[in-house]
């Protein structure tokens, strides 16, 4: 075993310190973040930092981090409210994490890494066709956390369209759909079929 | 590919409804949470919403429900302010599931599911000994979520003790340590060999 204390850490060269530390949160979920800006140009961006809130309301927050490329991200979801969400398949691997290259302004990452759109009925925001499994978001609070500056946003999901069967007791299997997990910051892991354990009793 | 639309997720039995919405954002990272209380009795807790906040300085967000079992973890955080995260593998599973079962009073988790405690010197809360990633841990923010009362926990990594190789870029890999993914609240994901792409450029 390997130990690093606090001040290791910190002496760890950047790059290097950055993506160890994201690989020790894995395996995490992989998300395209689906907006479109009040200029009618939609945006795509991958994201790993994305978790459950709450059943009821069904709520999902997203972390943002302001000094990359999610930024266009946050504006479109504070300009119009509404963003999607789309689960990352072992086949779209590529073309997802290819929407955190900086294009040149003017281009939507949909068409620069050649995914479709898939425009749910008067919802602004475009989420991925052929992901199965895709969520209409509206903005339900925004956290600006203190301690770094990272933003939380909380969505509350408005629509869900998923491909396959649900069990009879509402299980539905993230891995019979392809989707995989992200490791560090261009890592992805696909998935075996899942252990399923009964309610914990003592 | 199914639709429900917000009104239909919220007339979805409870049972099925949780399950179902925590699939939705799967696959996702299992910890166990330990905690030792101002008693001096051990806790431990096994968490699915568990995420990276910061790497400079090195930041990991919980996020806790107050009215489930989590409540003991969420009490020894403030009263100690440490608490450690211990990485799931796929041998240990059974015995991590089986923590979110309700024991009475006066038994640790760890020794109700026969995990070995791990200390770190001077360093109050136990971490699980034979898991591979280990990380103490301080409290850094507690957020109060007002759109349904949960609390995001943000804590300093003070040390992280780990199996295995770094590679030269900082990659370090989940699945080559048997680390597993959580889908629903049931469910355990082992991971296949990850694809690593390469720092996306237009």
């Amino acid at each position: 075993m390997t130990t690093y204390q606090i001040a290791e850490l910190a002496e760890l060269p950047s790059r290097y310190r950055g993506m160890l530390l994201n690989c020790f949160t894995a395996p995490k979920p992989a998300f395209l973040v689906g907006t479109r800006g009040q200029d009618g140009k939609d945006n795509l961006a991958i994201f790993s930092q994305v978790f459950h809130i709450g059943a009821n309301p069904f709520l999902v927050g997203i972390l943002v981090r302001p000094d990359v490329v999610e930024r266009h991200t946050l504006r479109n979801i504070e300009a119009t409210n509404v963003y999607t969400l789309s689960a990352v398949t072992a086949d779209m691997v590529p073309q997802a994490h290819q929407t955190s290259a900086k294009y040149p302004n003017g281009k939507s990452e949909f068409e620069a890494v050649g995914l479709a759109e898939y425009r749910y009925p008067d919802f602004a925001a475009p989420a991925v066709e052929n992901s199965p499994l895709q969520m209409g978001l509206e903005l339900a609070e925004r956290i600006d956390i203190k301690v770094n500056g990272t933003i939380l946003i909380i969505g509350a999901v408005q629509w869900v369209r998923f491909g396959g069967e649900v069990t009879e007791d509402g299980f539905w299997d993230a891995a019979a759909q392809g989707l995989v997990a992200n490791g560090g910051m261009d890592s992805y892991y696909p998935l075996l079929a899942p252990t399923r354990l009964s309610y914990a009793k003592p």
